[in-house]
């Protein structure tokens, strides 16, 4: 490619630097995609990804609905589409959600790609340069990523096995910042694993309406619950003032980008507006897939199914660090999700052991990953356990657990 | 569903406009849309949106293309995928690209969400509030929708049948404010009809190094030329300094939202940690079937069968405006791409003219609506040729015309 060269590889550099927009310089590269990257290479068994089995994707199912859509309504499927999504589809999302007591209407509903692109929406609706986002500590760091790109600060809350430390809320909500939103996720929390009992919903909605704060419910895995009870969802507790986030990525499939945004209509309105300037709307073709797959019913029936698989994968990741891990190990044990989040011995830093492990090709993601600023979780680590099967995963942590040991000795 | 009346209709407004950023003040409602509702209804002959024929779209094709992407990847095809796109549709993107002049690798590419993405993408990256940008007047709408929603101010150019009257550049380069950005669609402009000739484009490319200006090319409508020579891009002419866009929503089909962004690898690295946060990746599946049908050498035997179809349809256009409409009108004869502009008579304003033409059931978009703020374009009107066909295009240029005559008597 020597033209190439001519052309592209040796052009002077303008100095793009330079020209970027202010908010650019809070744009940081993802330390998760950088560990993602090892984890392509075969030999390595992964914990690092939020990565569902792809051993369970419906490939068969999704066939026959690609056929049936393009069979029955081909020029629909393929032409431009309304901006909020795809009628039939949040229909459907509105039945399914009216089971869990969100009963809403589909002018409450729009279509996004994936729930990275609510997150980002939510940023360019709600963040001003400077304004102060509430989330716990540690929390999803898609959601970090979003909104430092809208020059967001980050009020932290701690964490423990219910969730956010709820009673920590009302004391940094009296301290000098202006707030307006917390970002909360209820089940089966990334990467925490923690669910909020119901006492804590309540009471954070209660202390929601009394400092008029709008609360983000971030509910991904709330289907992918192994153990235990459906707990209400804080947007039934108060939808006047929840925006409710869920995805097809974990319960279906990831490479479709699909998922949705539940809230009052007012805001769904400003939603659509954003959304459109942002990409016209979410691919018509992909929707309607989704739509005929889940109108068979299968979807309930492939959540069942991925219920069995990744409550015996998360089983198998407790034992095995019961067994090969260093007795002061700690760890969450969630009743759903993808997400085990466990704590190394305090001499061990898990921004440096992650190298450690890679090097015994075992990979996951560093605590200070989940944090504004990186700061916290020095001796954390968060472990996927959906993606490797029970074999891969009962050698991954024996191995991580000779590492460790080895750190100590 | 009296529960739903319960929960959401009935909940209290918690003054949800009180809470949003600064930013959303400058995002609009787009007038497009609201047109676009009322070309939902079967009996509107519509020359509004920028759609294609759905009668070409390749749906057979597309299902075994389908077909074969899950029968041969389909884990990877379901599965999260890389942010920057899948890397052999990237590689058929610059191969297909050289053919142009435009010599790149596949790290000088990453793939949007339709171009409308990579619009966004560039406001998030460039544009600090009050920031101007230059455009021609009018321009493409959908351009303005994205960068308003980053508070940015435009430097409209003038536009005559050679594109962007390049002359007028320099007089605003000079003016008070900082630029660094200039968006230019060189081929068949939206909504304009008009093509930059080979001389404006070194010329654009020589005031852009004197001044140190970025220039972003849009190019979705570039395959689609009836008539003439094709003119190198400016991509070519300036690789140093040239964002340039394209997509496959008006060759293949636009239902799944798929386009790219060509530029110096430097910040090609920045599109990607924005595209990250924004939506972490296009989706996967439809970038393989995509790559699919094109490496099976489709789509340029498609593109020769549109250019067939829509050159037709845009003589037709012509001729029909020809014969039907005052003689006062002027409008542009495109040599590609899907618009046409025309200019009624002084009398008639379109802003209010599209009232009695949605009364005859004919579409079209008012001139006001490509113009930042809306000013300017008051006689005008983009015609789209793509979509109807030849008999109805027909018939609605003559009611158009009919109306026009109409307003004059």
């Amino acid at each position: 490619m020597t033209n190439n060269d001519e052309l592209i590889t040796q052009v002077e550099d303008i100095g793009w630097e330079k020209r970027l927009a202010q908010r650019t310089r809070s744009m940081k590269p993802s330390f998760i995609r950088e560990i993602l990257k090892f984890t392509a290479r075969p030999e390595i068994i992964s914990f690092a990804g939020g990565l569902p089995a792809p051993e369970l994707f419906p490939i068969r199912e999704f066939g026959e609905a690609c056929k049936e859509v393009l069979r029955t309504h081909g020029e629909e499927a393929l032409q431009y589409g309304p901006t909020e999504g795809y009628q039939p589809l949040k229909q459907f999302i509105a039945e399914m959600l009216s089971k869990y007591g969100i009963l809403v209407e589909t002018d409450n509903i729009i279509m996004t790609n994936g729930s990275q692109q609510a997150l980002d929406l939510i940023g360019k609706l709600f963040i001003n340069p400077g304004d102060c986002m509430i989330t716990s500590a540690p929390t999803y760091l898609g959601a970090l990523q979003a909104w430092e790109s809208y020059e967001a600060r980050f009020c932290p809350i701690s964490v423990d096995g219910g969730g956010i430390i709820i009673d920590d809320l009302p004391a940094i909500l009296e301290s000098d910042h202006e707030h307006k939103l917390i970002y909360v996720l209820p089940n089966f929390h990334n990467p925490a694993g923690t669910t909020m009992p119901l006492e804590r919903r309540e009471r954070l909605v209660e202390i929601a309406r009394e400092h008029d704060l709008v609360i983000i419910e971030d509910d991904p895995y709330g289907e992918l619950r192994y153990e235990g009870e459906y707990i209400t969802p804080i947007f039934r507790l108060a939808p006047e003032r929840t925006i409710y986030l869920s995805t097809f990525s974990k319960t279906l499939t990831p490479g479709i980008r699909l998922a949705y945004v539940v809230s009052p209509k007012t805001i769904i309105t400003r939603f659509i507006q954003a959304k459109q300037g942002a990409d016209l709307h979410t691919g018509t073709f992909v929707q309607m897939v989704v739509n005929d797959i889940c109108q068979r019913g299968f979807l309930r029936q492939h959540v069942k199914r991925l219920r069995g698989v990744y409550s015996q994968r998360r089983d198998m990741m407790m034992d095995a660090i019961a067994e090969h891990w260093p007795q002061e190990c700690t760890y969450t044990r969630p009743k759903g999700g993808l997400f085990l989040w466990a704590q190394a011995p305090e001499q061990i830093k898990t921004r440096e052991f992650i190298d450690k492990a890679l090097e015994m090709n075992v990979a996951f993601v560093p605590g200070f990953a989940f944090y504004p600023g990186g700061e916290g979780g020095d001796h954390a680590m968060r472990l996927n356990f959906s993606y490797a099967n029970e074999e891969l995963i009962n050698e991954g942590i024996y191995r991580l657990g000779m590492a460790m040991k080895k750190e100590l000795s």
